[in-house]
């Protein structure tokens, strides 16, 4: 069994509505200093061990990303 | 200007439907071998240098977890 993190963020050129939401809130709760925040989904799998890098790939590029307006990025993790 | 990661996830013991139906749907799809899918939240923070560990953490508690459902790690990462 190993286990797999995906990350996925908005593209930069994306507008990030919930990341910006929480920047502007910051400030006016006396948290100075951050400057950017993006807000994407994070992914923990639990994966057989036969399951290839490819099969994972596939599986982040067709269910857990949109392509379109996310990038995202895939790494096996120590169990 | 440093980069900070924060990751939040359910806790364990919390239901986490986004994640079931991605766990679900997979092997209907021709994917096998994924046993469990969690589904979280990926944030990724510019802060400025002179905002410290204590800061973050309190940052990563108040706003971007709910402590009562979620768990989270905040990391450093290099620029």
């Amino acid at each position: 069994m190993a286990r797999v993190v995906v990350d996925v963020m908005p593209k930069p050129e994306i507008l990030d509505p919930q990341g910006q939401a929480v920047a502007n809130a910051l400030p006016r709760l006396g948290f100075d200093g951050v400057t950017t925040v993006r807000q994407g989904k994070h992914f923990e799998l639990e994966v057989a061990d036969d399951v290839d890098d490819a099969t994972l790939a596939k599986i982040a590029e067709t269910f857990l990303a949109n392509p379109v307006i996310e990038d995202w990025v895939v790494r096996r993790v120590d169990a």
